[in-house]
């Protein structure tokens, strides 16, 4: 007779480490006061081969975690790419260097190269911050058995734990500590492209594999190829190849094979046996011609794969258990989105669970997570069919007419440009979108990011990025845009400072453990000058401490700052609220007129406490 | 009969660990190779106190070793600098409000104040540094006896040790452990303003006390000031104030008192216990007079003190016995120079011992020490003793038109922005200041430290700002503005190199271990445009590492960049020679075909070895 195995609950189980895990887990860690618990079946993180360039967006992402300056300390900045295609002759030549991220509004307008071989990576980086929040992966352990209630009655018991999954350690010695039943509240299955969690429902991928197969090699080159240092695009008549420069001296090579080298014809399935890291340089070499490249020392890591454009068929079951990274979408590595695309899954997952976890928010809000997260996914399939379609379409030749032109392909490489520098991503309407009053702050895009922008602190005059003032940490930012104090408009906002005093007022009826801090911090900006303006002048309601007025007025310099209420076309003659989610996206603005819309907005989806 | 103390042997050992003890044991730490040793008579690490401004070049020098990240990270930063004045009714009110820092090519143009009482200071940033560099300070440790041989050839054998310190350990438990004999090859006494080792070599200080008496106490306040978050100078009738605010919400206030409130009449000294804190917050609460200002808390700390302008006759005995910080100057914290000009003496001295420990360099630089650092020193006092004058003068009123204007304050103020920030300390020509082709780039002062500028990195397009590749690392970095690249210019710049690759140049004279690179550092910026650029047409010499060659060109957004040769009055026609001093000032800049002169100025103070 087997052993009971031993039980107990969580309010979350993260099932997974990767890029998708870890960043769930340092989200739900980071929130405080869950109890999280993060498995992966791997006895240590991974060494090598999980690497992708970190796309613009994800740089503000990580930054609101608090974890942009190890990554900009630690990684590679590619800022330009360059483009080689065939001459008359055939041998490749540059064809034109451009800006590899085209995203006028992009903070950090560069990708970031960063390889998960090393200490400074961002698996490290997220392990260390979960380790100061006292979360630690618990490895080596993998799910066995999964199941669900189907109760409706459990299910929507905010206190019952309805999943229950059984664990396995995979380095116990005896039977008695092996197997271990763990009761969630809810599960988030980051558990990668083969996702055991996804299988274990039943949830379907939806798409093909293409005929497209790569392979990618990690050295540092011995070349006289002169933009080795950026990003590049290669199309020659052997083939296409693309640089990533990475840290340090070393360059990730990406390099189109032939399915036959690799497909084991039995099968039908990849065989790595079949090719060698020699094999996939010695194409690369002749795609170089007339330039020569070779490793100057070992090759570090190599591998290769079939790109397969795929989705999940849905993200989520009952909302209690929940899909996300490679589990619910693959795509080809070349836009670099993977890894990408699999940590803002749970950044826009993390902050929902948190809310609905504390009693504060409906669970209805976390349908928006497949919602706002599958269509992304869809969409980023759809760029991808086209972008690698052209990537691994021969070059346009004197030979070959109907070849991908350099200038198709610089076209879609910057059409695409918001798109894959993460900066573009637009979430729909939706009980956490609301678009009704767009027209208060034309060029503040309701559904996507909050654009950055510089304003100086009115009480110091010290310049301040208003991204650094939305980190992640599971509140609602209020922006108030009080525009100018002067005298005639003194009455309007002191009406508004009485209707938001009101028990009725967003602001008095959502507080969290009595505290209205707790759930929104609220961020006054004021079209003032800083010779002139007193800081105390501003409302006690719209002050909570002094670092939370700013000016629209240029620091002291003149060289940052200022011109904001002109550019995101925002009026000074009234007052408007700009509410930014957790995630740092717009999820409404409204005009202190249409004050009863921003009740509604909250209303919508917050829990009312009594104090 | 006393047991024998032990004695053991040191190349550099430093006497205290203040500000400019700890930048010296860092810099030498950091240096590598050195047996270097710090003491301290204190117990631990002083609780509060030592505070001043960080000025914006010191934070530029702080970066050059690194510790800029952390300093700006938990430091308050000061913008803005208000000036309140009486008005007709005697009540002070906002004059103007003025950029705290008026120097244009400040890189950080702020200044950051931050107080020892946290983890987070200046102090706990350098024994953090220089615990990674494998250094300590030991305390508590105090030099009771030090003897300096005096023998011509001791003096000037490298190999020897001419100094001999008895250290006591202020903790020892027995007599036998109590007493150690050190000696040194190099001390460095920077034992604060009643330095033990200068009295003890007999040095004088020149300069009198003044009849400033200031009290200086740290609160959180609770006021409805409105510009308690700047730093503000009031000048009220009841006595000068000057407001720093610090990190989080507190505040230091620097109040004006009389001389007779807090000098013993029997013996003449300052007697702390005649005064407390309460007695300087009334008098701060009178000139603060219409607005009000408490303490929220507790007072944390306080103190009052006299304020005296003086400088030591001598800064060293023999080159071997060194004084520095308070213990060289002592001056009004008004400007807030202490601190800065400490830390820079030793940034100053601590490359130069390096060099000539390393038999590297003639110990004939070790005088450019004194004639860098006493000369401002005594510029530093000048500028005090009309700063202070003004500072602690009665403002000018209706009812005594003698006193003071804010015109004249405020033009004092701006007209000494260069000296204050520090970014306007300027060495005269010495040993290693060789004005000679000045003319070369007219914008760059020989003398004065190298002015930043971003640049684009021509393998790959990142912006780099040069200061950032100009680390404190003991080296000599040359720039090699190697103008345009056209055909016409080859033939030139050929000859040129192999001119530098003769035995003779300074590139293969001056060798250590072997390698040059670990002398210089060579960084070559070239007049030509990112979108055609191949890094690799660079001459070898001129590029030791794809990293190391620049174009003078704009960042791929267009933002970032460009213009330098015209910004330093640099010619596009020719190589033009500018050398880095290890702590960042401008050595020497001459055209390629004063290449001789290059050749001299090293000759003058570099050794030649044998490779």
């Amino acid at each position: 007779m087997l052993p009971l195995a031993p039980e107990n609950c969580v309010d979350v189980l993260v099932i997974g480490a990767g890029p998708a895990g870890l960043m769930c887990g340092n989200a739900l860690a980071a929130a405080g006061g869950l109890d999280v618990r993060i498995i992966d079946q791997r006895p240590s993180k991974v060494s090598a081969g999980q690497a992708d360039g970190i796309q613009p967006r994800t740089i503000e992402v990580l930054h609101s975690y608090g974890l942009r300056e190890r990554l900009l300390r630690e990684g590679n900045q590619m800022h330009t790419c360059a483009f080689y295609n065939p001459n008359d002759v055939g041998e490749i030549e540059l064809t034109s260097r451009a800006p590899d991220v085209t995203a006028p509004t992009a903070r950090f307008p560069f990708e970031v190269c960063q390889v998960t071989l090393h200490q400074g990576a961002i698996e490290q980086m997220f392990l260390d911050s979960m380790a100061a929040h006292n979360l630690r992966v618990d490895r080596p352990v993998k799910p066995v058995a999964i199941e669900l209630s189907r109760e409706p009655e459990e299910l929507h018991d905010l206190s019952s734990y309805p999943v229950k999954v059984t664990l396995a350690r995979l380095d116990a010695t005896t039977d008695t500590n092996r197997l271990e039943v763990v009761r969630a509240k809810y599960v988030v299955g980051a558990d990668g492209a083969h996702s055991w969690v996804r299988k274990a429902f039943g949830i379907t991928m939806e798409g093909e594999q293409t005929e497209y197969v790569w392979g990618v090699v990690d050295i540092v080159p011995d070349t006289n190829f002169p933009d080795i240092r950026n990003k590049t695009v290669i199309h020659s008549t052997n083939g296409s190849c693309m640089i990533i420069p990475r840290e340090g001296d070393k360059v990730r090579l990406y390099v189109q094979l032939s399915e036959n080298d690799i497909v084991d014809p039995g099968s039908g399935r990849v065989d790595k046996t079949r090719m060698s890291s020699e094999q996939i340089l010695e194409v690369a070499r002749k795609s170089f011609h007339p330039f020569h490249i070779s490793p100057s020392s070992d090759v570090e890591w190599w591998t290769i794969y079939i790109i397969g454009q795929r989705v999940a068929s849905s993200y989520s079951v009952e909302d209690r258990v929940f899909i996300a990274g490679d589990a619910c979408h693959t795509h080809s590595p070349k836009a670099g989105q993977g890894m990408n695309a699999s940590m803002n899954d749970t950044h826009n997952l993390a902050w929902k669970i948190v809310q609905v976890l504390r009693g504060c928010a409906n669970p209805s809000i976390l349908k928006t997570y497949e919602a706002e997260r599958r269509k992304y996914a869809q969409d980023l399939i759809d760029f991808d069919k086209q972008f690698a379609a052209l990537f691994s379409g021969k070059p346009r030749t004197s030979d070959n007419q109907d070849g991908v032109s350099h200038e198709e392909f610089l076209k879609a490489f910057q059409t695409f440009g918001g798109f894959t520098s993460g900066i573009g991503v637009h979430y729909s309407p939706s009980v956490i979108v609301n678009t009704k009053h767009q027209k208060c702050a034309k060029n503040l895009i309701i559904g996507e990011r909050m654009l950055p922008q510089v304003f100086v602190r009115a009480a110091d005059t010290r310049p301040v990025e208003i991204q650094d003032l939305l980190p992640a940490d599971t509140r609602f930012k209020i922006l108030v845009f009080l525009g100018s104090t002067k005298e005639s408009r003194l009455m309007e906002i002191n009406t508004l400072v009485n209707e938001l005093s009101l028990p009725t007022s967003f602001l008095r009826k959502y507080p969290m453990g009595g505290q209205a801090s707790l759930m929104f911090d609220i961020i006054t900006i004021v079209a003032g000058d800083k010779q002139n303006f007193n800081y105390l002048s501003v409302p006690v309601i719209f002050r909570p401490h002094w670092s939370k007025v700013l000016l629209d007025d240029t620091d002291v310099t003149g060289r940052k700052g200022g011109g904001a209420y002109s550019r995101f076309g925002i009026s000074t003659e009234e007052v408007t609220f700009v509410i930014v989610r957790p995630d740092g996206y717009v999820g409404m603005i409204a005009p202190a007129v249409a004050l009863e819309d921003v009740h509604a907005y909250f209303a919508s989806f917050l829990i009312a406490h009594a104090v």
